[in-house]
C-alpha cells in the first residue's frame, strides 16, 4: 500500500469536518489523488448503519453501539479505504476506529482493549498512519454542535471523558497523533497541519 | 435467573419456525410462562438490523456481518431474553449465537473462536441453556426453504458446510445440544423434544 490514511478526530464541536475537507481541497490543489471519507457511513449498507446509530429515537445498548460501528467501519475499509490505499491515494476520514476507543471504550466506560480488538479485527488490521486531534474545550464543542444527534446528545459528563480519552490516546501513541489547538484560527490550523503531515522527519508507517 | 433459554437450530428449511412455535404452543397449555424470540431481530433496532442482514441486494462484508448479527443479538438478550430469564420464564428462540458459529464461523470460514469471542460480549455470557438441533439433509432443506434471502441464498458448498457445523458443534457440547432428525413426523418430533426438555435427569444449567 502506498497511500496515506490520515483521520481527524476530536469531540463534537471541534471542527473536524470543516478542517478535513479543508486539507483534502489542499491535497487536491497539489494533485495528490485524495479520497475523504466520513464515519460512521461512507458505503451503502455503512449509511443505512449511520442512521440507525444516530437516530434519537433508537434505543441501542452499549455493546450493541459498539458493533454497530464496527460493522459500518468494516464495510468502509473495505469498500473504500483500502482500495484508495492500495492504489497510491490518501484517503481523509471524518472519524476513524480511533473515535469507537473514546467514545464506547471510555465514554460509554466498556473499556478500551475489548473495544479496540473487536474494531481491529473489523478494519482487518488497517489503522490509520495520521490522527490529526483538533482540542477544544467541551463547552466551547457543545455551543458550536450544530444539530445533537443520539451520541452527541449524551451529557457533558460523557463529553468531557471521551475529551480526556483522546488525549490519553494521544500521549499513547506520539508518533501517530498530531495535537492541535482548534481555537486556533483556521488557516493558521490548516498550515499547521499541512506541515506536520508533510515534515520530511515523519517516517511513512505502512 | 430463573428461567430456560431454548434455542432452536439447524440449516435453511429444517423447519426451526414451525417446530419452535409448536413448543411454544404446548409451554403455554402447560401453563409455563414463555416468550418466543427470533434471530436476528426481535427488538426495534434489530429488525432495523435484520433488513439489512437478509437485503438480497445489499453488499455486506464477512465480517460486517459477523457484528450486525452480533449487534442485533445484543439488543435482544438486553432487550428481551435476560428480563424474560429473570422473571422466571422459558425463552423460546428461532436461531441463537451458535448460528453465528455455524454460518458466520464456519459457513463464511472465518473462524469460530473469533466469532465465538465477539458474540460473548454481545450477549453478556447469556449462552442458550439448550439447543435443539434440527437436522436434515441439504437437499431436502434446500428445496423446502421458502423464499431464500441473502444467506440462504449461498450456494449448496456453504449450505453443507453450515450443517457439518452445527454437527460438530453439537458432538463438541453434548450436554447442551438435543439432537433431532427433522425429517421424523411432527407430532413424533415435538413428543420427543419436549421429552428431552422435560427429562428429570437433564440438569438445569443456570
Amino acid at each position: 500500500m502506498n497511500g496515506r490514511y490520515v483521520a481527524f478526530e476530536g469531540i463534537e464541536g471541534a471542527g473536524k469536518s470543516t478542517i478535513a475537507r479543508c486539507i483534502v481541497s489542499a491535497l487536491q490543489e497539489a494533485d495528490y489523488p485524495v479520497v475523504f471519507v466520513r464515519e460512521p457511513g461512507g458505503t451503502s449498507t455503512g449509511e443505512r448503519i449511520r442512521e440507525i446509530l444516530l437516530d434519537g429515537d433508537a434505543f441501542v445498548t452499549p455493546w450493541a453501539e459498539v458493533l454497530l460501528f464496527a460493522a459500518a467501519r468494516a464495510q468502509l475499509v473495505r469498500e473504500e479505504v483500502r482500495p484508495a490505499l492500495e492504489a497510491g491515494s490518501w484517503v481523509v476520514s471524518d472519524r476513524s476506529v480511533y473515535s469507537s476507543l473514546a467514545y464506547q471504550g471510555i465514554g460509554r466506560e466498556l473499556g478500551i482493549d475489548l473495544v479496540r480488538r473487536i474494531n481491529d479485527v473489523a478494519i482487518g488490521g488497517l489503522w490509520p498512519h495520521e490522527v490529526v486531534l483538533l482540542r477544544v474545550d467541551v463547552d466551547v464543542g457543545l455551543q458550536r454542535q450544530r444539530v445533537a444527534d443520539r451520541i452527541g446528545a449524551e451529557g457533558i459528563e460523557f463529553q468531557q471523558r471521551v475529551s480526556r480519552a483522546f488525549d490519553t490516546l494521544a500521549v499513547s501513541e506520539p508518533a501517530r497523533f498530531i495535537v492541535t489547538d482548534a481555537a486556533s484560527p483556521v488557516d493558521a490550523l490548516i498550515e499547521e497541519i499541512w506541515e506536520q503531515l508533510h515534515r520530511p522527519a515523519r517516517p511513512l508507517r505502512m
